[in-house]
């Protein structure tokens, strides 16, 4: 379990591989843009030319990747995990996927004797950079303890959620919540600034109350400060909320909450900010309010 | 500023004049149900028959009523505060009401000497008994500070929001981020449930990260534990939302996921769980998913 592969170093993959070389771990990675490789070569790590060859070399591979096409093409596909698996491999996919992609991964390289995790993870970049992200694991608890080490590594908590696909069902539903906290937040905050209520005030009133919520908390000084560059983006909260609406289509649960909410980050992305921070949505209500929620 | 008035003895009432009187203040008070009186005389309240005789017998009068048309009955109906009022007297109103009805009631009583505030709380019973509520005043800065014992004598923090009505713009929205946060989880937690997810992990684990909400900590366990008794009820909550409707309306802001969660509210009002903690509308879901959150 010394020998660890990491694929896919992107805002959060190349900080948590770092965090991984860091504690002593010998690393392998493969990048599909092979320049953003160069910063962990010079720290130690092995570079190789496709996820078949990281398999090949590792015995616990870990995959983070920002859509279900990009796992299954890294998991399955012609130079994917796939073509380089040994029996006692275990495979980590970190990503934010649909818990159908999990399970199917599941399937594939069980019969071969590999063990596969899904084990996506809360926490944006600067918890990855500081090694505290949370890890929510689907599979078997067995190979979950037995990956706890490195969990450790990256993060400060890991739950074992349940089977295959618990932890990407965890993530979709986590997931729910913080984007609609995060309208919760906005629309809320726009009508008190209107109504010519100070902004911080405002945030600082309803942060000590029943109607708190870790998005206001996270994205009040980004909103009033105007900083929308992005620690998640509109985009990928809006491809999360898809998955989202899928699953919910799946489960046959009505979601009318969750559905206005993915609307209103389609009207963002339409009005051009879905490369900025998921909490530029603001910028919407304030188009239609006439107000800018800024600074006092 | 000795003699202090209340009028209305409900939920909120009761356990707020009981505080005052508890700090050593003398107090006058009216409840249109006289009974829920007796409490209060037993601990030496004076007990009139209207709230005209609580005006004139008194230097601050608090109101704490449940919607616009008894705040507007109190003070300006026949028998109302406004047939008491003298010179130097401050009349403070904690419903939650309209900021218009706030600035109306402002607008007749002060040209006749009197002082206004509006002045709703955050937290329910429990924290209006242990005497932590919130207050959110709108009104003068100086009568704001001369009230400032009266309300730390019921309550922990107090905020100057603004002018007239300004309180009850910020209660408005506060109620609004509650009420779209507690849908939230209730949306999410359906789903996670529905994939197999024990609920109390699943709170757990949010309650850790970015989507953490104050509504998933205050009702994650009486929703486990299918505890309905309000502290809040689906009813009042509705009122507040067509209040902060309302406000969107006048001040001209689209609000979307709060005008979907009063219609879920509306749903869970026709399904019979109106009188019920404003939690209950998880039964709508579980309802429409076929399962049912509860302790595994």
């Amino acid at each position: 379990m010394n020998r660890i592969g990491f694929i896919g170093l992107g805002t959060m993959g190349l900080p948590m591989a770092t965090n991984l070389l860091k504690k002593g771990y010998h690393l392998t990675v493969y990048n599909r843009t092979k320049q953003k490789s160069d910063p962990l070569q010079e720290l130690g790590a092995k570079i190789v030319n496709s996820p078949k060859d990281v398999a090949a070399a590792c015995d616990v591979v870990f995959t983070i990747l920002t859509a279900d096409a990009a796992v299954e093409e890294v998991m399955l596909g012609e130079q994917g995990i796939l073509q380089g698996v040994h029996a006692g491999l275990i495979v980590v996919d970190c990503s934010t996927v649909s818990p159908t992609t999990s399970k199917k991964i599941a399937q594939v390289l069980q019969p071969l004797g590999v063990e596969v995790l899904d084990a996506p993870v809360t926490g944006s970049e600067p918890q990855a950079i500081a090694g505290v992200l949370t890890f929510m694991v689907g599979g078997k608890h067995e190979i979950y303890e037995r990956c706890l080490p490195l969990f450790d590594a990256m993060g400060q908590k890991a739950y074992h959620m349940g089977n295959h696909g618990a932890g990407s069902y965890t993530k979709l539903a986590n997931n729910t919540m913080a984007a609609i906290n995060l309208l919760s937040f906005s629309e809320s905050l726009v009508m008190a600034v209107k109504a010519g209520i100070n902004p911080d005030l405002f945030t600082q009133v309803v942060s000590g109350g029943g109607a708190r919520s870790g998005m206001a908390d996270n994205k009040a000084q980004k909103i009033i400060h105007r900083d929308f560059q992005p620690n998640f983006s509109t985009a990928l909260m809006n491809k999360d909320l898809g998955l989202a609406i899928n699953l919910a289509n799946e489960l046959q649960i009505p979601v009318p909450v969750l559905s206005t909410v993915k609307e209103m980050l389609k009207i963002s992305i339409s009005n051009g900010y879905g490369n900025e921070d998921v909490c530029s949505v603001i910028k919407c209500y304030e188009q239609w309010a006439g107000v800018e929620v800024h600074e006092l």
